[in-house]
């Protein structure tokens, strides 16, 4: 069992792994919309066959939402499951696009090859990371190095609704030594990175209700209540002038960053002017009293992910709306309670309705923030192995976007994680124009090849 | 030329009348949305084609939008302009009509037989009760009763970008003693009304751009500014405590109600908590020192008609938008100046931009308020007219409607207008449902027929 011909082998099948990479970015699965189920259930049917081509015994496994893919093999070492997830974000506006998120392609750029499609970083081309280091080794070896589980998602851009109760009735099947969970990215182009922190996710929906119906803003406009209006004002209202979020009791559970983290923080140069630069800002919008680095990593947030009322189409419309909405998101940190801070949130807007407005909310998932168990000695000799394929050393980071199922998997499997992913800054994920470069990809397999070895040796 | 066999005319003639106004109803004509341009196209045709059939020397005019219908007819008796406007308002949100909006039909309610479809009331329905009226005139009498100028128009519902160079090619075709518009309402089932003040529009486009691009709020948010962030406070302050507009400068020009104004319009028994119940609402929401009537035909207002940013179809997407964009319209009263109040809204948008915000503006239409000139002999020929064919007599009213060719009529033409229309507050016009009520169009023509005579007389 030796690592050097199979990262040569991996150099030498990178033509064919970007081919199978392309097959699997083909497919819509945006789970979000119901329009794409089939093309979820597509995808997890693709997997399968992939993995199954690889010797796993894997399987798509029906759920009440979509699919979930589990594959088994290898037969000695340590028990480790890699998780990914095969649905993408939706592709709107498409008009930003400069070609079909569904038609990938290799572009050539000044920084080098991308992969260009809607799930080329998140997350496909991630996943399939993990399952090339697997077929290249499984191609030189016989076998693999470790009992491997793979287990991929269909539903993380849509809340994971399916997967807690998926884990609880396959706890036996799921249940390992350490998750690898490869979702997340680079510290920098030369910078590979282990997250150690990650923000949970309370994600709501409000809608306010003025008149019954539309009106006329010229026969009623004055006297009658525009919801817009009022949603506006409560909007506002979520910040403070210093840029602390308003909703009471939001900060409880927020702990200050310990003064070792931050020192290791520190050292890793990151450069705020440069990260905000890249997508034409320049002054942290967060708490005041804050760095950009903790703005991101390891304080919460208030954001509104989208907002619709009255006419929106081409022109103009003297409308007087019934209703106005937002999609409205919290990411959490350190022992913030993502339930109390949805009817905290609920109490304030209902607090704040002016007259003749009422409240309506959805719930689109709570999850709180989580903590790696970095004293595993896995860490370490995960950290060993990506240092060796990087030209710098690996960093142990913070990471501001939420990934709920590490979290689940402590909770109800007991299984700690450990997040590593090659994704890169400008990978314009959940926007128009996503890409992958070729590079994350190629180092990417090979880092993955060096962590089983390291993990199984 | 006698009245009464006219209005029996009208009367036998009714279900025909209600079978071309269905006709009418058919044809898409939205003038807010490029698709539908030939629908308008189609309209205009219509009513040429119609007016001919009266006898009437009727052409659609090309314009660099959608076209006018002008129609001449009669050979003696005053020079008589009527208006009205084929164009209609979209229909979205489809999904809250109870039938396709362009297939018209008679339903019965509680109230009465009502012609339910988009323009019934605004303005298809009420533009034929003058086409009708002339039908029935000439059917009798074999000519028509005065000099009359049929003029409409198919771009009132999307600012009426052509009106002014028309009324300025055709100065000597439309140039008449007086205007007759035919766009208002009743003031209540029983109370037909001639409106003497039309609130003035000013519509502004303001959009929001932070980001270069669409961003992941799990890696971006806290650090990168929200432009929904910066539109909802620029919006919430819009409005201070007490309902009143902050827009420096804003209620420059705005008068006093006259006292004898003040007085026949509590004559009127305006009901504030009858005219908001009846779309869900019971607070006046505008100036708290203001009373309901004034906040709808008397005093400015400031209202959004629309906003849009990120994420907006079902579920949850996690974006933290590049855009964000608002329609807001401000309705003017007196001698309010409509650029400056853009001029000074624009610079207060601009004024508190965040750091890395910035805005774009577009222009949707900015006419001033108009005072009718009601020492006009024919205004109180016209009042009683009215009054002789509804249960009580005519009033003198605002309107809080923008309709802004009365000062186009004025300013380009020199011409006064006199506003008299059949529409009721339920109507629902620029709203899913909008109806006309058959009573409205029934007594509206035998309306016209009597004011018609009266002019003449």
């Amino acid at each position: 069992m030796t690592l050097d011909p199979v990262l040569s082998r991996i150099d030498a099948d990178l033509p064919q792994a970007l081919d199978r990479l392309m097959a699997l970015l083909r497919i819509p699965s945006i789970s979000t919309d119901p329009m794409h189920a089939a093309d979820c259930a597509k995808a997890a049917d693709w997997l399968a066959e992939d993995l199954r081509a690889i010797g796993f015994d894997a399987a798509p496994h029906v759920t009440p939402g979509h699919p979930m893919v589990v594959g088994k093999g290898g037969d000695t070492g340590p028990n480790l499951l890699f998780y990914g997830h095969y649905d993408v974000q939706p592709v709107d506006p498409l008009d930003l696009w400069d070609r079909d998120p569904f038609d990938p392609a290799l572009e050539d750029t000044p920084a080098g090859k991308v992969i260009r499609a809607r799930g080329a970083s998140d997350d496909k081309g991630q996943l399939m990371t993990v399952v090339e280091a697997c077929r290249a080794w499984k191609a030189v070896n016989g076998t693999l190095p470790a009992r491997i589980t793979m287990f991929f998602e269909g539903e993380e851009e849509s809340g994971s609704p399916s997967l807690v109760p998926f884990l609880k009735d396959n706890a036996g099947m799921l249940t390992s030594d350490i998750a690898l969970i490869c979702d997340t990215g680079l510290f920098d182009a030369k910078t590979p990175a282990i997250v150690t922190m990650l923000r949970g996710l309370l994600g709501e929906e409000v809608t306010i209700t003025g008149p019954d119906l539309d009106l006329h803003s010229g026969m009623y406009g004055g006297a009658a209540m525009n919801p817009i209006r009022a949603l506006a004002g409560i909007i506002a209202a979520l910040h403070d002038d210093t840029g602390r979020i308003t909703v009471p009791g939001f900060y409880d559970g927020v702990p200050e960053l310990p003064k070792a983290v931050a020192a290791q923080w520190q050292g890793l140069g990151f450069d705020a002017g440069e990260f905000l630069g890249a997508v034409g800002l320049s002054t942290p919008a967060g708490e005041q009293d804050r760095s950009a680095l903790e703005m991101i990593w390891s304080r919460p947030t208030c954001e509104v992910n989208g907002i619709t009322g009255g006419y929106t189409g081409a022109g103009f419309k003297t409308v007087l709306p019934s209703k106005a909405s937002a999609k409205i998101s919290f990411r959490l940190v350190g022992q913030q309670d993502p339930l109390k801070i949805r009817e905290a949130f609920r109490a304030m807007v209902r607090e704040m309705l002016p007259p003749d407005c009422t409240a309506e909310f959805a719930d689109h998932g709570a999850s709180p923030a989580a903590q790696m168990a970095i004293g595993d000695p896995a860490f370490e000799k995960a950290r060993q192995a990506l240092s060796d394929e990087w030209p710098n050393p690996a960093a142990y980071v913070g990471c501001g976007g939420s990934i709920p199922v590490a979290g689940y998997f402590k909770e109800v499997l007991g299984m700690d994680s450990m997040l590593i992913g090659f994704g890169r800054d400008n990978d314009a994920i959940h926007s128009p124009n996503e890409k992958y470069d070729v590079e994350s990809f190629h180092k990417g397999i090979r880092s993955w090849a060096r962590i089983l070895a390291a993990l199984a040796g």
